[in-house]
């Protein structure tokens, strides 16, 4: 039995949480070792001069986290020490409604899904509904949910600055999917996505190649700079790789938006500068079109002008695999696997509750050369 | 002066609840005329022999809810007796996650949210992310608002059958964009829309018509109910519309799906079932696709085929205002305005709330014959 660890209460908050969060220090730091038996309710009731019902409270929270376990009969017992995550919230930011990248979207909450019922996670759902001003600010709903202990980890697959700073300021481990420097960070590893296509376009005989990309250059409201951050390194992995390769391009044939563009937007900007890229006297050999919302338009572009693929333009595309992208053109694709997204996202949380250190997980494209 | 009503108060449900409940209906019911003064807070506490915080928080809900103001230094009155909204929730079945036509939720959630925030009513969005077997459970958060009354009505532009039923029995007013027979629903006028589209095919000289339609033909699981249902008044009002036209069409023109498609699955259908048209010996004059998840397909089909439109094909295609199609074959466009469909969502909700009469609304599509 063990010895049971002193409270000095303090009046402004529920003696159940006091408990409970000595409790739970007791067995994080050791004190009470994984395996050990807790002193019984009653003798605990005793000690701190409450009810048997404020000690029943505050066991109950310790469970649902996996720190303890009662066995019928014999006690309630410390288990393995490490807390199971069990109730995560999964958080979609503003700019879930207001039209990237649906089918991303769609897909990355599948696996999302898929992965947490298989691990036996219950998850809840927010999406940050609110305008522009307001989503600087906490939003109420998830703020109560934290409040109340409901879930353990947030995992935000589509998050904007302002929120990812108030995100932070919870104090519960996160999983973002963000081009942020945070040690919570999953991300796409770009610049190894570049060097496959650059190697691929080389083994089929490019020497020049041409890209159309999301990058945008100028305009960094609070908004726009988790995504033009992202887009940065897609433009930097591009050049970079590019020359390591000894492939060529030409300013002419690299078509980058010169404003932040929605994924309604996307489609119009694959074909428009298709047709400025094709309309020049001299083309490249091959073409990189990133991400899918872009490749959708370039494919209308090509079919539309009749160019021969292969033997005209070597493609490679972009696709989230499990996300569908319609092309009668035989092509490579560069594709990000959404189940790897999900589990990085899912275990950076699954770490911080445990303690264990965390870094950035970069998942890195494969490509595909079989024409689809 | 008014007088106090009498209550006999039950033991299962707090008093302030119970005391609301019955000013609510001495307002509604007229007893308490509009214009007229409250009796003090005091004097209710008294009355009732509870205390002064009890009323004050009975009276607070129906303030939020427009029935009474307080006026400074002059005490609190019954208003106009029509009750505004002023904080609405919109809720998304489960289908919002599975992949149909993310175009047309993110533009429905747009009008919606622009709609409410000009006539100033508040909402809170929930987004039904549960397994196909919870699904038919209420959603715990949102019955939650419910009870505590922070919304007076729900706006369901996405909606599956399991979930109508569960919304029905929350006892708010409600507005459903849905092909149910409820006096609270919205949709689309699908035969007025095939009319105008015949109407079209005539008067650019069609004699024969196809079409690509997403009729769900056989399965209809609890999942699928709803959808059928709209699915079949569009086949139905394709053919009752083309007789009517003294258009002709065939079987082999005539493409629907055998099964359910999710809206990823819309591209490629279309494209298939284009090519299935095509490739015939005999083909039609015009063709009609809907809904735009399908058009897309059948655009890349028919710009692979170099089929010359409007010469070999006159062509009417579906697209939500809003949400942009990338079409470079010149077409005609039966167009659905989701401003109306959010206007006609939210006045269902504000009839009901007022207790006026509520009978279904069918929303118009236009048809748009400029090129674009």
């Amino acid at each position: 039995m063990k010895s049971i660890p002193p409270i000095a209460f303090k009046g402004h908050e529920p003696a159940y949480r006091q408990i409970e969060q000595v409790l739970r220090t007791a067995i994080t730091s050791g004190e009470w070792a994984s395996g050990s038996r807790l002193p019984t309710v009653q003798a605990m009731a005793s000690n701190y001069q409450t009810s048997v019902f404020t000690i029943q409270t505050a066991l109950e929270t310790l469970e649902k986290d996996g720190l303890i376990e009662r066995v019928r009969r014999r006690g309630t017992f410390v288990t393995g020490g490490r807390t199971k995550l069990r109730q995560v919230g999964i958080f979609y930011g503003t700019d879930f409604l207001r039209g990237r990248a649906m089918g991303f979207y769609q897909e990355i909450n599948h696996c999302l899904a898929k992965a947490l019922e298989a691990r036996d996670v219950k998850y809840r759902l927010w999406i940050d509904g609110r305008s522009d001003e307001d989503h600087v600010q906490p939003l109420d709903d998830l703020v109560e949910a934290v409040n109340r202990r409901e879930i353990q980890g947030i995992i935000a697959p589509v998050v904007d600055f302002p929120e990812s700073v108030w995100l932070q300021q919870l104090g519960l481990p996160l999983g973002l999917l963000s081009s942020a420097s945070v040690p919570y960070q999953v991300n796409f590893d770009y610049v190894k996505g570049m060097a496959l296509a650059m190697e691929e376009f080389r083994r089929q005989g490019c020497q020049t190649v041409g890209a159309i990309l999301p990058v945008s250059a100028a305009t960094h409201s609070s908004y726009e700079t988790e995504t033009s951050q992202s887009n940065r390194q897609i433009l930097d992995g591009f050049t970079g790789c590019l020359a390591d390769a000894g492939l060529k391009t030409r300013n002419s044939w690299v078509r980058v938006p010169d404003r932040m563009l929605t994924a309604l937007e996307h489609e119009e900007f694959g074909y428009r500068q298709f047709q400025e890229i094709w309309k020049q006297a001299e083309k490249p050999d091959g073409l990189l079109v990133w991400p899918d919302t872009m490749v959708r338009g370039s494919i209308t572009g090509m079919l539309e002008a009749g160019v021969s693929v292969p033997r005209d333009l070597k493609l490679i595309l972009h696709c989230n695999e499990g996300v569908p992208v319609l092309c009668p053109l035989p092509a490579s694709w560069l594709k990000v696997n959404l189940e790897q997204i999900a589990a990085a996202l899912i275990g950076q949380v699954e770490r911080q509750l445990v303690g264990d250190p965390v870094q950035p997980v970069l998942v890195v494209p494969t490509l595909e050369t079989v024409p689809r």
